[in-house]
């Protein structure tokens, strides 16, 4: 992870975020996880942080961003995919870093199979937010705006 | 519930909100429900909302809100404490407006009591944020703010 | 409640049946709450019975008025809608009173989500009938007939 | 099963009716299941329908009953006592068939052991009554005369 | 099921009882179902009994021969096998009679798998017998021996 | 709520309890409220306290009453009756008060069904009573008369 | 069950399967038992066996027909529909022969209700196909032809 | 257990009560189970009373005194600490005697550890009071003083 | 234990059954513990068989007890009572001896309450006798007969 | 992925499945994972099909694997091995595609241990075949070739 | 409890560890209670500590040990059998205590029956190890070593 | 995997194992891995074996890790941290060696959240070692030197 100035916030994806546009577009819409990446940083350049946006099919490789995490960012926000559901790994590894964690999801996991109603990673994250696609890491953004101020 | 013109948003707050500011600082924070409340008016002036912000400790009550809704709102947030946890009524009532509904809490209540971790009105919500304090009621004006348009 | 003869039966109805009409009408119909209390009316007169036909989205209105019920009515005709699932309240309320109680549905709550499956109510009723629409309520009527007899 | 008219109605008995006014009178009442035969034959004709009216002890036989219903049949009144609780092969029969379909018992299932609170038959019933002896089947014609009219 | 004096037993035995001494011997021991009759049959002698001894793997035709044991026995035997742990019919049916009902299993089905754990018929027998092999029965005739008195 | 000297003790009744001596005397015995509330007030005079007597029916009432509570009160006494198992939102309304409060049952409520074992409030309370009839309320006098001073 | 050659193979049909091709055709498609029996006849045949192929609504017939397999039958292909779910006996039985079993189901249960994911049944098969419809049943005679060698 | 007269309470303190004062005094306060002792007596004299005040740490040994508590004694205070929550036995024990049965804490138990909040010896007691430390002992002589008269 | 010949037989009691005759009557009778062990010995004698009849309210002495029990008998019926459904430790003390175990019970548990249904005894016995009485004591002593040679 | 023709099958093989033949061959037979690419290989020929069988014991890799499926491949055959219950990401992985998939495993796994028996990729396969050992494989093979065509 | 130096430890075993050597050696071992004890006392000499080494097969004797252990001992290894499953009495008395306790187990409790998984003692054991057969004791010993320092 | 000699013991550390020193320094302590695997290095010296320490994030490199310890190692210490909880595929990775596995945890885990009480790797390890921080390493080498002797 390069350094960074003290404004940087890492956003991480988990698995098959990356194929979104390409699945399932009635629950996560037709958008490619690149189109968010660019609103993402362009919403943050006008609060003045920069960005960076990540993704991993690979649960070690999440738990890996997360401990490194301190190192030149500001706050975490994170989209654990379907391992939002199933890993303790990621949750001790936010246990490991002071930064704020904001928990984001496309869908309403709420409105879902019951298996995603529990996530491992909520209690520890400072809020979560769910539902509203791609808006979802917009507002992450703005809610981070705040805590870090 | 009076007349208002097409922007105008209900923003309806459940049993014990009226305390806020006096009760469990260290989980809600030090400012009142008027305090939020100002700043849902000014924040909803400047996207071109007005507001009509109520508090109600009554099931009953909030039901009848939600059904008036649709007579001059264009959207409904809620946050409806205690009741967002045992009120399948409360959940009758939103199905019967077409109205979108976001689900907001001050506290991360995943990171509380389990029988604060499931919501009754969370599957018919657009989205859920919480854990902000009073910044989940700004960010769901934001959302809402996509969705209207 | 007013004092009646020995003939009136009393219908009670629970929150967002004020609804009818207007919400769901794959699940509940097109017809509204007047409407069932019209025909009530009709059939009730024809079996030789008055009506005391009621709504409230308050459970605590519900209470009192199962309470009062003694007072001029010879037996219950109980929708107490999502209130039938959460309300140990109400079942209280219905055993200080030795007056039947037939407990009704619009819809077959068995066809629906597991927790509309289960009803506080139904222990103490006389019976139950769901599943007909406004049906329910005549087949009530004409239950009720041949207990009062 | 002989052909009949199109205003036929199957009427089914599970297991241990035949036993009525034998067993437990104290829940089911005195009264024999020929005595239900003949209040149901009779009130059938007052709405112009014709009755096939059967009881089995056997669960594979009620299944090819109500395999067999659609040849001649209307629609079909199902006590499935016992079977009731414990039959997907019942269930799995009802679906093979259009005809409506009405779930009646004696008694209030509900006031009775937790495992005769859940019957694999409702979900697939157009309605269900329960809890008044033989009226029961009474209210499911006149139910049955609504629905196919 | 013929007459019988006054000093008949009906010994009923449920599904695969029939293949004793064929289907695992590790838990059924090698005796057959007709080595078991003749044991019975001679011990009953001794306290001056007949005995009935039946089998089946009909859920419905147990249901039926319970029903009819009234006529000209004392009291029942029954090992219903695998529809102890499924059937509530059979349960319903000894509800039926006024005999004394003795529960009886050949091996210890509380050292077997746990669906076997629990049966439908217990709680309305006299008591149960339960992992002596064919002695299971010869103790319960010992058993009605006294309460028959 | 009349402002009332810092001897004040408030003693809450939730629903039913104004039914008392006209339901269930097996259970809860042939006073009135009414008779309680001389018993309650009597015995409070005797340790230098005022009594501020309520009963509602509404669970709304119930936490505005308790939110109220410091306004001139000294302690609490919490009769929830149904609202006990069932009631976050009193839960929540107790918890915005730093008044100490005893939970009293006239029944004894874990000897009654499952349901009623559970109670939302018992944590948060000094102490709970139940099982003594009105005298559960004399004792709760007595046990705040000690934490009081 | 008449004598046959040593490569016999038993084709055991549960409840409702005598309906296929009449009942919900979206899970189960058009083609009638009668045409899997074809199917099955003409695959056995290349591969140099013969069929028994039957259909019982009856739990205790096909507990019988299992029992009696032995008889001339080199293996079991069992479909035994809504029976998977809840016979213990048909387990009971299975465990009377040593012939291998492969459990076939024409639609995939696990993609269904919950109550149809478990099989009595499943432990005691040698292998479990679902899902392919009819060819469910040629893959399992596969499945044997290779387990007989 | 010597002869006492009719005006005896026996109060049974069960295991680790009696390191009271030196155990988590958060808790349990910093008296000893010797000033409890004390203040019962003294408590009980005014009221008439003599007391037989006895700790163990043995379940059984609390069986037998229980047992023979009928020898002498007026009712029975009960402390059965934590084998209030595993003991079967001592809640037989309770069921061999006609005395009333006051349970006590010293703690909320509600407000502890899940697996204190079931009391085997509940249902059978008169009454339970917890949660005042000593007082609850005092305040179980008051209750016991009307039950007894 | 004092040594016997090679034809004893311990007889255990556990907690409560030294009540026998004083206690709920309408569940256990009016007989003795005494009266039990004379019609044991009695029995016993006629098979040839001393017995070692104890009973005692402590587990450990129970524990203690079986694990002396090789010393001299052939065998061990074992009354548990109330243990039954909490002690490992006397599952584990049974499963330090090579002799037969017959669990007996007076009453028949699976008919009462359902913490009674389940005995961590069991699984480790020849076979289970329950609700016959004394008789279920003489029942034992026949089994072990037939064990035994 | 490289490049292939429309004919192309992905097999797609969990952790330990390279261990095949090293591991509990009690369990999984004696041939290794190579032994089986062969037979699959030889199988695919005469159908017409080439493979791509790939093995993995990472998580992340195999969810890759399958969302790239779609490049050059007609279906999938996926052993998850014991990624089968307890991965979310494979079966949101396996949404992302539209081509066919089955799931197979060399043993019964109905027959292991019960967090074996579920699992989360079942409901979106098209069928699911257990319990052949590698034959599960070719059977796959005819099933895809029927779904294929 | 005689007096001791500062250097001693307690190490309490609880019921059947009697039995060692004697009961089902497959998983205990063939070493006797008194081997261990030897072993023990020699490890810890080297250590520079001494040993009071006890069994009881009584849980109350076992929970005054440990409030005794105080007087004399500076830690406790404790094996409590069977009874850390079970007895919420030993942990109380764990509480009672400043001393750090070690819990031991001979056998690995993980791998026996489900009852075995869990430990009420484990919680606020300084930690816990199992399945070392008598080298348990000898490393928890060690552990103590470095927690005495 | 190094060749090694016959005296060569691998140690695995799972996710966020790597952070140690890092994080919760109240659960952790502050020491780092690195200090860990010097203790660990020089420990298994003065024992005559040489240690191959190893740490990983991904759940996949710990299941190849785990297959190629055969070669060269002579047992396996395991702290898989998080994923002892949630890795079946560990678990089977466990399966496929032949060599004594030792499992160990820093914290207690049974003091933990209840998620953290159950690990799928426990019934296949030797022993359980948990909650001495480093010293845990130390006592699972001791373990070792014992069973590999």
């Amino acid at each position: 992870m390069t350094q960074g100035g003290d404004k940087k916030i890492l956003v991480l994806n988990g698995p098959n975020l990356n194929m979104l546009g390409m699945r399932e577009p009635e629950i996560y819409g037709t958008g490619t996880l690149g189109d968010i990446e660019q609103k993402v940083i362009a919403h943050a350049e006008k609060l003045g942080y920069s960005i960076d946006f990540r993704q991993s099919n690979s649960e070690g490789e999440l738990v890996t961003w997360i401990q490194q995490a301190g190192r030149g960012n500001r706050a975490i926000i994170l989209n654990a995919g379907a391992y939002s559901h199933t890993s303790i790994a990621i949750l001790d590894a936010l246990k490991t870093t002071d930064l704020p964690v904001i928990e984001v999801h496309l869908s309403n996991i709420f409105a879902r199979e019951p298996y995603r109603h529990h996530s491992y990673i909520s209690p520890v994250a400072a809020g979560v937010i769910c539902g509203f696609g791609d808006k979802s890491y917009i507002l992450a953004l703005d809610a981070l705006n705040d805590i870090l101020v």
